[in-house]
Protein backbone atom coordinates (compact mmCIF):
# COMPACT_ATOMS: atom_id res chain seq x y z
CA UNK A 1 0.00 0.00 0.00
CA UNK A 2 1.28 3.25 -0.50
CA UNK A 3 2.43 5.51 1.90
CA UNK A 4 -0.01 8.26 3.04
CA UNK A 5 1.98 10.54 4.88
CA UNK A 6 4.73 11.03 1.80
CA UNK A 7 1.66 12.13 -1.10
CA UNK A 8 1.84 16.23 -1.66
CA UNK A 9 -1.56 18.44 -0.59
CA UNK A 10 -1.40 19.42 -3.79
CA UNK A 11 -2.13 15.99 -5.31
CA UNK A 12 -4.74 15.28 -2.68
CA UNK A 13 -6.54 19.00 -3.81
CA UNK A 14 -5.96 17.52 -7.83
CA UNK A 15 -7.99 13.89 -6.94
CA UNK A 16 -10.96 15.81 -5.32
CA UNK A 17 -11.27 18.02 -8.85
CA UNK A 18 -10.17 14.48 -10.54
CA UNK A 19 -13.06 13.05 -9.08
CA UNK A 20 -15.58 15.95 -9.40
CA UNK A 21 -14.75 15.66 -13.25
CA UNK A 22 -15.32 11.53 -13.86
CA UNK A 23 -18.48 11.82 -11.77
CA UNK A 24 -19.72 14.13 -14.49
CA UNK A 25 -18.35 12.05 -17.23
CA UNK A 26 -19.62 8.97 -15.94
CA UNK A 27 -23.09 10.91 -15.94
CA UNK A 28 -22.91 11.45 -19.25
CA UNK A 29 -22.68 7.99 -20.21
CA UNK A 30 -18.59 8.74 -20.85
CA UNK A 31 -17.06 5.37 -20.11
CA UNK A 32 -13.50 6.13 -21.27
CA UNK A 33 -11.41 9.26 -20.39
CA UNK A 34 -7.69 10.33 -21.41
CA UNK A 35 -5.66 11.81 -18.78
CA UNK A 36 -5.79 14.77 -21.37
CA UNK A 37 -9.32 14.81 -20.57
CA UNK A 38 -9.07 15.30 -16.94
CA UNK A 39 -6.55 17.55 -17.47
CA UNK A 40 -8.56 19.61 -19.15
CA UNK A 41 -11.18 19.36 -17.29
CA UNK A 42 -9.67 20.46 -14.15
CA UNK A 43 -6.77 22.82 -15.33
CA UNK A 44 -3.79 20.74 -14.77
CA UNK A 45 -1.12 19.01 -17.27
CA UNK A 46 -1.65 15.80 -18.57
CA UNK A 47 1.55 14.67 -17.37
CA UNK A 48 0.27 15.90 -13.75
CA UNK A 49 -2.73 13.84 -14.06
CA UNK A 50 -0.61 10.76 -14.83
CA UNK A 51 1.74 11.53 -11.90
CA UNK A 52 -0.81 12.40 -9.45
CA UNK A 53 -2.14 8.79 -10.35
CA UNK A 54 0.79 6.96 -10.41
CA UNK A 55 1.33 7.24 -6.10
CA UNK A 56 -1.64 5.00 -5.90
CA UNK A 57 -0.72 2.57 -8.33
CA UNK A 58 -1.37 1.51 -12.42
CA UNK A 59 -4.25 2.77 -14.13
CA UNK A 60 -6.04 2.86 -17.38
CA UNK A 61 -4.79 1.02 -20.53
CA UNK A 62 -1.68 3.02 -22.65
CA UNK A 63 -3.74 4.30 -25.82
CA UNK A 64 -6.84 3.99 -24.69
CA UNK A 65 -7.16 5.33 -21.57
CA UNK A 66 -8.95 5.18 -17.81
CA UNK A 67 -12.56 4.10 -17.22
CA UNK A 68 -14.35 6.62 -15.82
CA UNK A 69 -16.57 5.05 -13.34
CA UNK A 70 -13.51 2.67 -11.74
CA UNK A 71 -11.28 5.35 -11.50
CA UNK A 72 -13.78 7.59 -9.99
CA UNK A 73 -14.42 4.93 -7.43
CA UNK A 74 -10.63 4.25 -6.84
CA UNK A 75 -10.23 7.83 -6.38
CA UNK A 76 -13.02 8.12 -3.69
CA UNK A 77 -11.44 5.26 -1.94
CA UNK A 78 -8.41 6.77 -1.87
CA UNK A 79 -9.93 9.75 -0.60
CA UNK A 80 -11.67 7.94 2.03
CA UNK A 81 -15.29 9.15 -0.03
CA UNK A 82 -16.71 5.14 -0.07
CA UNK A 83 -18.85 5.78 3.10
CA UNK A 84 -20.35 8.62 4.67
CA UNK A 85 -18.81 11.23 7.59
CA UNK A 86 -21.02 12.77 10.18
CA UNK A 87 -19.95 16.56 10.55
CA UNK A 88 -20.46 19.02 13.51
CA UNK A 89 -20.00 22.60 13.15
CA UNK A 90 -19.26 24.69 16.49
CA UNK A 91 -20.61 28.28 15.85
CA UNK A 92 -23.83 28.98 14.77
CA UNK A 93 -23.07 32.86 13.71
CA UNK A 94 -23.26 33.38 9.92
CA UNK A 95 -20.04 31.35 8.86
CA UNK A 96 -21.52 28.16 10.65
CA UNK A 97 -24.84 28.88 9.34
CA UNK A 98 -23.89 28.93 5.67
CA UNK A 99 -21.69 25.64 6.43
CA UNK A 100 -24.51 24.16 7.62
CA UNK A 101 -26.87 24.94 4.57
CA UNK A 102 -23.57 24.48 2.23
CA UNK A 103 -24.96 21.78 -0.46
CA UNK A 104 -21.53 20.83 -1.41
CA UNK A 105 -21.40 19.03 1.25
CA UNK A 106 -24.48 16.78 1.32
CA UNK A 107 -22.96 15.82 -2.36
CA UNK A 108 -19.64 14.79 -1.52
CA UNK A 109 -20.71 12.48 1.63
CA UNK A 110 -20.94 14.85 4.17
CA UNK A 111 -23.34 15.32 6.89
CA UNK A 112 -23.92 17.90 8.99
CA UNK A 113 -25.45 16.85 12.12
CA UNK A 114 -25.34 19.03 14.82
CA UNK A 115 -24.59 22.59 15.92
CA UNK A 116 -22.72 23.48 19.32
CA UNK A 117 -23.32 27.66 20.25
CA UNK A 118 -23.00 29.35 23.68
CA UNK A 119 -25.99 31.81 23.23
CA UNK A 120 -28.98 30.58 24.61
CA UNK A 121 -30.99 33.10 22.00
CA UNK A 122 -29.73 30.04 19.74
CA UNK A 123 -29.96 26.72 21.68
CA UNK A 124 -32.85 24.49 20.91
CA UNK A 125 -33.39 26.05 17.57
CA UNK A 126 -32.81 24.74 14.54
CA UNK A 127 -30.95 25.25 11.40
CA UNK A 128 -31.69 23.51 8.28
CA UNK A 129 -32.97 20.52 10.20
CA UNK A 130 -29.98 20.73 12.30
CA UNK A 131 -30.58 21.46 15.73
CA UNK A 132 -28.31 23.85 17.90
CA UNK A 133 -27.17 22.42 21.03
CA UNK A 134 -25.10 24.06 23.75
CA UNK A 135 -21.18 23.96 23.87
CA UNK A 136 -21.40 22.10 26.93
CA UNK A 137 -23.05 19.10 25.44
CA UNK A 138 -20.32 18.94 23.03
CA UNK A 139 -18.87 15.69 23.91
CA UNK A 140 -21.40 14.18 24.84
CA UNK A 141 -23.75 14.66 21.79
CA UNK A 142 -20.91 13.88 19.79
CA UNK A 143 -20.27 10.42 21.10
CA UNK A 144 -24.64 10.09 20.59
CA UNK A 145 -24.38 11.30 17.33
CA UNK A 146 -21.23 9.19 16.23
CA UNK A 147 -19.56 12.06 15.12
CA UNK A 148 -16.49 11.59 13.00
CA UNK A 149 -15.50 15.79 11.90
CA UNK A 150 -15.08 19.38 13.79
CA UNK A 151 -15.44 22.39 11.46
CA UNK A 152 -14.63 25.81 13.78
CA UNK A 153 -16.67 28.46 12.79
CA UNK A 154 -16.56 30.50 15.98
CA UNK A 155 -14.24 34.07 16.93
CA UNK A 156 -10.51 33.60 16.66
CA UNK A 157 -10.07 33.99 20.65
CA UNK A 158 -12.38 31.18 21.72
CA UNK A 159 -11.14 28.63 18.51
CA UNK A 160 -8.47 26.95 20.69
CA UNK A 161 -10.70 26.49 23.50
CA UNK A 162 -13.42 25.19 21.16
CA UNK A 163 -10.46 22.82 19.47
CA UNK A 164 -9.45 21.54 22.40
CA UNK A 165 -13.00 20.50 23.48
CA UNK A 166 -13.42 18.59 20.27
CA UNK A 167 -9.58 16.60 20.58
CA UNK A 168 -11.40 15.86 24.44
CA UNK A 169 -14.49 14.43 22.57
CA UNK A 170 -12.58 11.91 20.43
CA UNK A 171 -12.39 13.70 17.25
CA UNK A 172 -9.97 13.07 14.86
CA UNK A 173 -9.94 15.50 11.75
CA UNK A 174 -10.95 19.54 12.31
CA UNK A 175 -11.33 22.36 9.86
CA UNK A 176 -10.53 25.74 11.75
CA UNK A 177 -11.59 28.45 9.57
CA UNK A 178 -11.22 31.38 12.59
CA UNK A 179 -8.56 33.44 11.62
CA UNK A 180 -5.99 32.33 13.67
CA UNK A 181 -3.53 29.23 14.08
CA UNK A 182 -4.16 26.62 16.85
CA UNK A 183 -2.62 23.41 18.16
CA UNK A 184 -3.82 20.04 18.54
CA UNK A 185 -2.05 16.83 19.37
CA UNK A 186 -0.26 15.58 16.71
CA UNK A 187 -2.99 12.20 16.27
CA UNK A 188 -5.58 14.68 15.59
CA UNK A 189 -5.70 16.00 11.58
CA UNK A 190 -6.31 20.01 11.28
CA UNK A 191 -6.70 22.33 8.63
CA UNK A 192 -7.11 26.14 8.48
CA UNK A 193 -9.28 27.68 5.83
CA UNK A 194 -8.25 31.16 5.78
CA UNK A 195 -10.67 32.69 3.62
CA UNK A 196 -7.73 35.83 3.07
CA UNK A 197 -5.43 33.84 1.75
CA UNK A 198 -7.74 32.89 -0.80
CA UNK A 199 -7.30 36.34 -2.14
CA UNK A 200 -4.46 36.32 -2.10
CA UNK A 201 -3.86 33.96 -4.77
CA UNK A 202 -5.52 36.70 -6.80
CA UNK A 203 -3.72 40.14 -6.17
CA UNK A 204 -0.24 38.00 -6.38
CA UNK A 205 -1.16 37.41 -9.88
CA UNK A 206 -2.63 40.83 -10.23
CA UNK A 207 -0.32 43.04 -8.53
CA UNK A 208 1.61 43.73 -11.32
CA UNK A 209 -1.23 44.48 -13.66
CA UNK B 1 12.24 40.26 -11.86
CA UNK B 2 10.95 36.32 -11.35
CA UNK B 3 8.52 34.60 -13.47
CA UNK B 4 5.25 34.95 -11.49
CA UNK B 5 3.28 32.49 -13.88
CA UNK B 6 6.19 29.69 -13.31
CA UNK B 7 5.91 29.65 -9.09
CA UNK B 8 3.80 26.94 -8.39
CA UNK B 9 0.30 27.78 -6.76
CA UNK B 10 1.43 25.89 -3.46
CA UNK B 11 4.57 28.24 -2.59
CA UNK B 12 2.01 31.19 -3.01
CA UNK B 13 -0.22 29.83 0.00
CA UNK B 14 3.02 28.94 2.10
CA UNK B 15 4.34 32.63 1.48
CA UNK B 16 0.85 33.68 2.98
CA UNK B 17 1.65 31.72 6.07
CA UNK B 18 5.22 32.75 6.16
CA UNK B 19 3.93 36.34 6.18
CA UNK B 20 1.41 35.63 8.94
CA UNK B 21 4.33 34.37 11.33
CA UNK B 22 6.75 37.18 9.95
CA UNK B 23 4.03 39.98 11.30
CA UNK B 24 3.70 38.06 14.70
CA UNK B 25 7.26 37.50 15.29
CA UNK B 26 7.65 41.96 14.20
CA UNK B 27 5.16 42.67 16.61
CA UNK B 28 6.48 40.60 19.64
CA UNK B 29 9.76 42.40 18.72
CA UNK B 30 11.96 39.24 17.08
CA UNK B 31 14.31 41.18 14.60
CA UNK B 32 15.84 38.26 13.49
CA UNK B 33 14.12 34.69 12.43
CA UNK B 34 15.75 31.62 10.86
CA UNK B 35 14.50 29.55 7.91
CA UNK B 36 13.61 26.79 11.21
CA UNK B 37 12.06 29.56 12.96
CA UNK B 38 9.53 29.77 9.94
CA UNK B 39 9.10 25.98 8.98
CA UNK B 40 8.56 25.66 12.55
CA UNK B 41 6.07 28.25 13.22
CA UNK B 42 4.06 26.81 9.92
CA UNK B 43 4.32 23.37 9.52
CA UNK B 44 6.81 22.92 6.92
CA UNK B 45 10.63 21.71 6.34
CA UNK B 46 13.22 24.54 6.80
CA UNK B 47 14.18 23.35 3.05
CA UNK B 48 10.84 24.13 2.04
CA UNK B 49 10.84 27.58 3.37
CA UNK B 50 14.53 28.21 1.77
CA UNK B 51 13.35 26.52 -1.54
CA UNK B 52 10.01 28.78 -1.79
CA UNK B 53 12.27 32.32 -1.06
CA UNK B 54 14.65 30.94 -3.34
CA UNK B 55 12.20 31.71 -6.31
CA UNK B 56 12.16 35.44 -5.14
CA UNK B 57 15.79 36.16 -4.79
CA UNK B 58 18.58 36.27 -2.40
CA UNK B 59 17.47 36.56 1.14
CA UNK B 60 19.08 36.80 4.74
CA UNK B 61 22.71 36.00 5.83
CA UNK B 62 23.56 32.75 6.01
CA UNK B 63 24.26 31.42 9.65
CA UNK B 64 22.37 34.51 11.04
CA UNK B 65 18.47 34.47 9.32
CA UNK B 66 16.40 37.05 8.02
CA UNK B 67 15.87 40.34 9.04
CA UNK B 68 11.66 39.69 10.26
CA UNK B 69 10.75 43.36 8.90
CA UNK B 70 12.22 43.22 5.64
CA UNK B 71 11.31 39.75 4.78
CA UNK B 72 7.46 40.31 6.08
CA UNK B 73 7.45 43.62 3.90
CA UNK B 74 9.22 41.92 0.69
CA UNK B 75 6.39 38.76 1.15
CA UNK B 76 3.44 41.13 1.24
CA UNK B 77 4.63 43.07 -2.12
CA UNK B 78 5.28 39.67 -3.73
CA UNK B 79 1.51 38.85 -2.59
CA UNK B 80 0.74 42.43 -3.77
CA UNK B 81 -0.45 43.18 -0.54
CA UNK B 82 1.44 46.22 -0.09
CA UNK B 83 -1.65 47.89 -0.59
CA UNK B 84 -5.40 47.51 -0.18
CA UNK B 85 -7.62 45.88 -2.63
CA UNK B 86 -11.72 46.86 -2.93
CA UNK B 87 -14.04 44.11 -2.87
CA UNK B 88 -17.43 42.76 -3.84
CA UNK B 89 -19.66 40.32 -3.02
CA UNK B 90 -22.26 39.14 -5.01
CA UNK B 91 -25.11 37.52 -2.80
CA UNK B 92 -26.36 38.19 0.50
CA UNK B 93 -27.48 34.97 1.43
CA UNK B 94 -25.58 33.46 4.46
CA UNK B 95 -22.99 32.66 2.80
CA UNK B 96 -22.17 36.26 1.58
CA UNK B 97 -23.06 37.50 5.34
CA UNK B 98 -20.25 35.74 7.12
CA UNK B 99 -17.68 36.87 4.40
CA UNK B 100 -19.01 40.55 4.73
CA UNK B 101 -18.31 40.42 8.35
CA UNK B 102 -15.63 37.89 8.19
CA UNK B 103 -12.48 39.75 10.49
CA UNK B 104 -9.53 38.38 8.65
CA UNK B 105 -10.11 40.11 5.48
CA UNK B 106 -9.79 43.71 7.04
CA UNK B 107 -6.63 42.53 8.28
CA UNK B 108 -4.80 41.72 4.94
CA UNK B 109 -5.58 44.70 3.30
CA UNK B 110 -9.32 43.38 1.79
CA UNK B 111 -11.52 45.88 2.15
CA UNK B 112 -15.11 44.90 1.56
CA UNK B 113 -17.60 47.66 -0.58
CA UNK B 114 -20.34 46.69 -1.49
CA UNK B 115 -22.67 43.45 -1.80
CA UNK B 116 -25.09 42.85 -4.53
CA UNK B 117 -28.14 40.39 -4.86
CA UNK B 118 -31.91 40.48 -6.68
CA UNK B 119 -33.84 40.42 -3.75
CA UNK B 120 -35.45 43.41 -3.05
CA UNK B 121 -36.13 42.68 0.35
CA UNK B 122 -32.43 42.63 0.51
CA UNK B 123 -31.81 45.67 -1.22
CA UNK B 124 -30.81 48.93 0.27
CA UNK B 125 -30.52 47.48 3.93
CA UNK B 126 -26.61 47.15 5.43
CA UNK B 127 -24.36 44.57 6.81
CA UNK B 128 -22.00 45.55 8.74
CA UNK B 129 -21.68 48.81 7.14
CA UNK B 130 -21.77 47.82 3.70
CA UNK B 131 -24.73 48.28 1.55
CA UNK B 132 -26.65 45.75 -0.80
CA UNK B 133 -27.17 47.00 -4.03
CA UNK B 134 -29.15 45.71 -6.93
CA UNK B 135 -27.59 42.76 -8.85
CA UNK B 136 -28.48 44.74 -11.83
CA UNK B 137 -26.48 47.90 -10.84
CA UNK B 138 -23.12 45.77 -10.49
CA UNK B 139 -21.51 47.56 -13.34
CA UNK B 140 -22.00 51.29 -12.25
CA UNK B 141 -20.82 50.59 -8.66
CA UNK B 142 -18.03 48.65 -9.45
CA UNK B 143 -16.49 51.40 -11.18
CA UNK B 144 -17.39 53.76 -8.97
CA UNK B 145 -16.43 51.96 -5.64
CA UNK B 146 -13.28 51.23 -8.14
CA UNK B 147 -13.41 47.43 -7.05
CA UNK B 148 -10.91 44.62 -7.74
CA UNK B 149 -11.92 41.64 -6.88
CA UNK B 150 -14.98 39.90 -6.67
CA UNK B 151 -16.52 36.92 -4.84
CA UNK B 152 -19.45 34.82 -6.20
CA UNK B 153 -21.81 33.81 -3.32
CA UNK B 154 -24.40 32.88 -5.28
CA UNK B 155 -26.40 29.60 -5.82
CA UNK B 156 -24.85 27.03 -8.33
CA UNK B 157 -27.40 27.64 -10.95
CA UNK B 158 -26.66 31.37 -10.63
CA UNK B 159 -22.69 31.45 -10.41
CA UNK B 160 -21.87 31.32 -14.38
CA UNK B 161 -24.01 34.26 -15.03
CA UNK B 162 -22.51 36.31 -12.20
CA UNK B 163 -18.80 35.86 -13.40
CA UNK B 164 -19.72 37.05 -16.56
CA UNK B 165 -21.38 40.37 -15.10
CA UNK B 166 -18.17 40.51 -13.18
CA UNK B 167 -16.00 40.38 -15.96
CA UNK B 168 -18.16 42.37 -18.22
CA UNK B 169 -17.57 44.85 -14.96
CA UNK B 170 -13.66 44.61 -15.83
CA UNK B 171 -13.11 42.96 -12.71
CA UNK B 172 -9.88 40.89 -12.85
CA UNK B 173 -10.01 38.66 -10.30
CA UNK B 174 -12.64 36.23 -8.77
CA UNK B 175 -13.29 33.58 -5.92
CA UNK B 176 -16.20 31.39 -6.65
CA UNK B 177 -17.50 29.66 -3.60
CA UNK B 178 -20.42 27.90 -5.32
CA UNK B 179 -19.98 24.35 -5.58
CA UNK B 180 -19.62 24.86 -9.47
CA UNK B 181 -16.71 25.03 -12.24
CA UNK B 182 -17.56 27.69 -14.13
CA UNK B 183 -15.49 29.93 -16.94
CA UNK B 184 -13.63 33.16 -17.68
CA UNK B 185 -11.72 35.25 -20.26
CA UNK B 186 -7.98 34.09 -20.02
CA UNK B 187 -7.01 37.35 -18.60
CA UNK B 188 -9.14 37.12 -15.37
CA UNK B 189 -7.86 35.49 -12.76
CA UNK B 190 -10.21 33.06 -11.04
CA UNK B 191 -9.99 30.94 -8.09
CA UNK B 192 -12.37 28.19 -6.74
CA UNK B 193 -12.93 27.98 -3.20
CA UNK B 194 -14.60 24.43 -2.90
CA UNK B 195 -15.07 24.08 1.08
CA UNK B 196 -16.02 19.65 0.47
CA UNK B 197 -12.56 19.69 -0.69
CA UNK B 198 -11.34 21.12 2.38
CA UNK B 199 -12.76 18.59 4.23
CA UNK B 200 -11.48 15.60 2.42
CA UNK B 201 -8.08 16.77 2.92
CA UNK B 202 -9.14 15.22 6.76
CA UNK B 203 -11.00 12.27 5.32
CA UNK B 204 -8.01 11.08 2.73
CA UNK B 205 -6.03 10.74 6.18
CA UNK B 206 -8.35 9.05 8.41
CA UNK B 207 -9.82 6.43 5.88
CA UNK B 208 -7.66 4.08 7.51
CA UNK B 209 -7.89 4.77 10.94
Amino acid sequence: MFKKFKIPDATIGRLSLYSRYLAEADEKGITTVSSQNIARATGVTPAQVRKDLAYFGEFGTRGVGYNSRELYNYIMKILGLDKRWSVAIIGAGNLGRALTQYKGFQQRGFDVKCIFDNDPKKIGKKLANVEIYPIDSLEEKVKELDINLGIIAVPAPSAQEVADKLVGAGIKGIINFAPINITVDGSVILRRVDLAAQLEYLTYYLEET
